[in-house]
């Protein structure tokens, strides 16, 4: 199964404030920003003229993981997320190989996609979001 | 001018073992070995069918850029990489929006490329690598 890289995702204090600044720095646009309460997330997307988008998420809520994150390590890049087209089967693939998640089973992510994450202990402390877009 | 996401960069203490995990994982294929030792550094790419590359980067020497963020942060995203065509352009228009580098002036990149540097203070914590590609 053919994977390939989605978006960056970027943790920020001000959401308002750091979407300004990328638009002011590089050719880039930005689409409609979304919440996304399971997650206590505000996330909104930049996008180059073409290949992956970044994505910077505000915390709402003192609950949320960006929250934490934020308290823990300060800005900066939380997560890349991955587009696979067959989530299940990918998630029952990398199981077998003996990785972990973060959820037990797929959640509710942008865009009404389903979404996971591989837990950072696997692949050298990073967080990979695995997102299921068929082609 | 037009950018788009050229790698992601993995700061890693064991380059060989942390490319069998990736490739254990994902439909991917390393690229060359490329040691600069100019910046201290050994780095694996990592290739995806289609999109930006994964950079897994390895410290050479306790001097390396790599071997301290290692050492404050653990292994993790060291930063992603942002093609423009105008690199000279490019920090020029960014130097007069009041952008800091982390270089006064472009140093050797991968693959005999030439990269900057723009320091995270501007971008949410986030380090970014300009590189030059013509396209």
């Amino acid at each position: 199964m053919k994977e390939k890289i989605h978006h960056i995702g970027i943790a920020v204090k001000d959401l308002k404030k750091s979407l300004q600044q990328w638009k002011k720095s590089f050719s880039i646009k930005s689409g409609e920003m979304e919440v996304i309460r399971e997650r206590g997330v505000k996330i909104a997307t930049l996008h180059f003229d073409t290949g992956p988008v970044i994505e910077l998420i505000e915390a709402i809520g003192g609950d949320s993981p960006i929250q934490k994150f934020l308290e823990k390590k300060g800005e900066g890049v939380h997560h890349f997320c991955l587009k696979t087209e067959d989530l299940d089967q990918k998630v029952k693939e990398l199981k077998k190989k003996g990785m972990r998640f973060v959820q037990e089973n797929p959640v509710a992510g942008a865009g009404g996609s389903r979404i996971i994450f591989i837990h950072p202990d696997n692949l050298n402390g990073v967080l990979i979001e695995l997102k299921e877009e068929k082609t």
